[in-house]
């Protein structure tokens, strides 16, 4: 799930999809989420395009990779060009022009693999004791993630707790904001699985939002008051 | 409330009380909470306590400033002269040294007043619409303030949701650790009120953390499923 919320200051915000894939049925299905500078997000997503389109490219384009390791790699070269030619024009310091990603997907022939990948280049892949990856603004939403995840959840489980975990961003941090882009992939489907824009009308977000408070409430009373010694 | 952790990287942590309290009974109670540079906040702190000791000091001392306001100018320009002294010295940035400060308490004649003093010295007060502060490691324990709290809650209940919110941030960063010292003020006592430190095997703290993963599964597993459309 990613939001769509960029800004630059609080006095200039737009909704951007950040979520990008790509998908040839029976082949591969690849899903980029970013984060951070949006020149830099946006020209990475615009190389890996044009590496689709040229030919006698040097690196191989995001839809030959052999393997979403070299997926992860590619990827991670690209970051760190457009961050060091951003950064080699003038005073600014590197941490601007910063840029975070989340990496999964499924080519045929290999497992369903997912990756964080830094504005350094460098990248990391989700396991069976840390399963999941958030970029941007995660503090708030990561305690109930720690607390409720659980490998096994359905799709829908799964889409309550994204909901949950971005709703508590969202009433506290004016730098993300709705809509909310979800996709599900069915492993070894090789093919775009199911995706909804969740508006901030949305009957479901809705109700997810407003349960929520007093859902929360709710747990809260039912612990035990604190008592003087 | 306050944790205890402090770090110089994740090899060097130590336990230092960040809770101080400065008390004439029937006059003053003011209470200041510290987080940032260990060595900016102790050394406020100890010009604070020299300057109740030192006679013909120019600026008017804890113990004497005759109102919270004037309280919360002398904290933030003893923040500012640290600050300055140590970033004057070398190459680092001044933000390594910085730190914040919760201050809260009552003099005689006035009001129960809160600030949140800054790095610059400068600091802003707790409203009726914005009746809490939190400093240091804030975003994971948010959102639970922001959907709990209640300005008439009794003292019981409020400890609870400080353990809450602390406890969600405990189990997402290092930064943060245990023993919590917690203090009540009763509003017009003029005293010292309540004081208890929370260590790792306090039953109530555990009987908090371990009963605020099943409420909280139980809140989750109470909102609706999604359901694809």
């Amino acid at each position: 799930m990613a939001d769509t919320r960029t800004n630059a200051g609080v006095d200039n915000i737009s909704t951007v999809r950040k979520m990008y894939t790509w998908c040839k049925p029976g082949d591969r299905l690849i899903t980029l989420l970013s984060a951070g500078n949006l020149a830099t997000t946006q020209t990475v997503v615009g190389l890996l395009e044009e590496h689709m389109k040229a030919a006698g490219e040097r690196n191989p384009h995001i839809m030959e990779v052999p393997s979403m390791f070299q997926a992860a790699r590619l990827i991670g070269d690209t970051v760190r060009e457009v961050i060091k030619t951003a950064s080699d024009g003038g005073a600014q310091s590197e941490a601007a022009f910063g840029a975070t990603f989340i990496l999964g997907g499924q080519i045929a022939g290999g497992e369903t693999r997912m990756f964080l990948i830094y504005p350094e280049g460098n990248f990391i892949e989700a396991t069976d004791d840390s399963p999941f990856f958030q970029i941007g603004e995660h503090k708030y939403g990561k305690p109930i993630l720690v607390r409720a995840l659980d490998p096994d959840m359905s799709f829908e489980m799964a889409a309550k707790l994204l909901c949950v975990s971005f709703d508590s961003t969202l009433k506290s941090n004016l730098s993300v904001g709705l809509p909310l882009d979800l996709q599900f992939y069915g492993r070894d489907s090789l093919d775009k699985g199911y995706e909804k824009r969740f508006e901030a009308s949305d009957p479901y977000y809705k109700a997810i939002s407003d349960g929520w408070s007093d859902a929360l409430r709710a747990a809260f009373d039912s612990l035990p008051d604190f008592k003087r010694d």
